[in-house]
């Protein structure tokens, strides 16, 4: 039996999965919170041997990630989700800036985390801590195949005219600022999914993909490939999110920084990132759901952020319809993507101009399905996201070319 | 004969036209530059006894605003573009700021001069200079019928989810702050002349104008109202200009500023105004015309730099088409959208997928004409912007309410 792990580090935190391959199979599930805190926690979901779900628990202090990872795999061990180390043939690390540099996911080696930690410049919260996970996983699992999988990968075939900002040249040749994007795991994997579900190759669809989560992005994939994405240097650009302010006039900044008496452009950003988008807009909560709630019970400021959320949908579906001369599919995906119909049909109406059409049976679902009427113009599916399977995909292909 | 004079005044400058009304025909126009430095200069372009056209022009120190005034109405006696002060029997004062104050023009009190003084807070290069000229032309002209014309008042209308940034809402009710946009006056004007060309009530059309001047902006005019515009809470946000970076992650800038050593978010804002841009990304020059040359001799940059100036037009066009639900005018004006072909062709190819087609024959011109074919599903139309004659027309119809 091969088991792959996918792992999701941050900060403070390690999600995980374990999958049976190639069943691809979910077998275990959980993360470890407040690493490097007090009362750290590990939650691991799994089947017992007698097919029950079960959930382990523990609360301790937990310094560091090396002790982290060695809590987790000896309560796997423990638990029986594992018979032995050897079992886990293949670890999936996800990174979450890969820069230029990363086109594809690659098999680990010393060059590869270097570079990772030397790209902690985008991704100061977490590059650094994944490079450190990678080290850990890599001395307790010395048999595994390790993998990285960048989140920017899939979006370094943006042509420059997209990915470039209208800023001196200089600022991008010597320091790389540039647009980047996010999700692209996500992205990739519901694109060959649509692509898959309307029998037509690929490179023959125009798709727009909307990764709608508590982060949100929307990606062009042109023939397969990614040629525009709205998050941006950083996952802040782009749409209204859960508490991220997405598009803002940079001459704004100075005006509030004045107003608010804010000191430092960190801090300022540092707002930008977690009191805005549909939190600071409704000033009620950053879950999707609280806010429909309150708006629904007539709270006008949370109506307002689900108008603005929507519009922006809207607008970035737009512009990328533009951008690629049209658009076969359209996919909804992630958490507000795959579970809310509301959200699919109030921003496809603004695509009846084009003969796009929801199909109001179809779309009450929560599931992959397409929701279109037969007679849209435009496909619109909603698939649901793994990036773990993805991960664990990767590690799976990259352990054959070892 | 009733002679209108058309002001739009900056922190050092002071463009003018004559405009006789109502047959619209301008007399006189021109500038005094550099006012407040040292070696100002008036110059005055008229049309002298005999028919011809005369350049007047001087330098030397002008003080202030108010000599620049003087120094102007007196060369103007002189010259005898005006026989006597009585014939100019109204000023038009363009405004940069009206805030979420003034939906539209209005004649000039006390009150309305103090207003335009507390919003410079949103223009201070702009609205306080504004200012200062209006009360330095009630006292020269004190006959003439003073009024201001906002260049935000035809944005007034957009809807909140439009105008609203994602950023935690006290800054809105506090500050106010939120996207105003610009050039409503231009946009205003081609939309109505648009209407008037397709033949057909502006309540029934769905409009897209394109102002590409140095500054450049793109508003969605559903049914005659402004609905959005790609500016923002200043002109600096939207598309790629001849300066100015219009869109940019706003966590690229803390990033920027430690990397350059930039001390201040001022100074990093005045970078995105001043230095960015056409001529930021080309290295070459803000002007178009330049950039192009430089372009079709090799320079890579210069590409990059067109290959962006499009990219962003087609992109908020399309997310504006998204918005309408569909289009049924597409308008290009000001200096680049009325003088260049190439920009019209390039951008107008995105949109072929909705049946948009350019007449190349048509589309030779600088002239006001529809460009679009026949069979073309949208009508596309260059209009040469006149903001001019739409401040004289304003004049002229306030006056009567008088």
């Amino acid at each position: 039996m091969s088991k792959t792990m996918a792992i999701n580090a941050g900060s403070s935190s390690l999600k995980f999965q374990i999958i049976e391959m190639p069943e691809e199979t979910v077998v275990s599930k959980g993360l470890v919170e407040r690493i490097g805190l007090n009362d750290s926690k590990l939650e691991i979901k799994y089947t017992d041997a007698n097919g029950e779900e079960q959930k382990f628990q523990l609360t301790e202090d937990i310094a560091d990630h090396g002790r982290a990872v060695d809590l987790l795999l000896t309560n796997l061990l423990d638990l029986g989700v594992i018979a032995d180390f050897e079992e886990i043939t293949g670890v999936g690390h996800r990174v979450v800036a890969g820069g230029e540099l990363f086109k594809e996911s690659c098999l680990v080696d010393e060059q590869v985390i270097k570079n990772i930690e030397e790209l902690g410049d985008f991704a100061p919260l977490h590059n650094p801590a994944e490079a450190v996970v990678i080290r850990v996983f890599q001395e307790k699992l010395p048999h595994a195949t390790m993998v990285t999988v960048f989140d920017t990968s899939f979006h370094t075939s943006m042509p420059a005219e997209n990915y470039m900002y209208s800023i001196p040249y200089e600022y991008y040749e010597n320091y790389s600022v540039r647009k980047y994007g996010a999700h692209g795991t996500s992205h990739q994997f519901v694109a060959n999914r649509a692509a898959e579900i309307v029998g037509k190759p690929i490179e023959d669809l125009k798709i727009i993909t909307c990764h709608l989560g508590n982060g949100a992005s929307i990606t062009a994939v042109d023939g397969g490939k990614s040629i525009d994405t709205s998050m941006g240097f950083t996952p802040l650009a782009g749409l209204t999110m859960g508490t991220r302010v997405g598009d803002i006039d940079a001459s704004a900044i100075p005006f509030i920084m004045e107003k608010e008496g804010i000191e430092t452009i960190q801090e300022m950003v540092n707002i930008f990132n977690k009191k805005s988008g549909l939190l600071g807009i409704s000033g009620v909560s950053s879950d999707m759901r609280d806010v429909e709630e309150a708006a629904e019970a007539g709270n006008e400021r949370a109506q307002l952020a689900l108008d603005i959320f929507f519009n922006r949908i809207i607008k970035y579906i737009g512009q990328y319809i533009a951008l690629m001369n049209g658009v076969d599919v359209i996919v909804f995906t992630a958490g507000i993507g795959e579970n809310s119909k509301e959200t699919r049909e109030i921003t496809m109406r603004n695509f009846g101009y084009m003969g796009v059409k929801i199909d109001e049976e179809r779309n009450n679902t929560r599931k992959e399905a397409i929701v279109s009427s037969d007679d849209s113009t435009v496909t619109v599916i909603n698939i649901p996201t793994n990036e773990e399977i993805a991960i664990a995909r990767d590690v799976e292909r990259l352990k054959k070319t070892k």
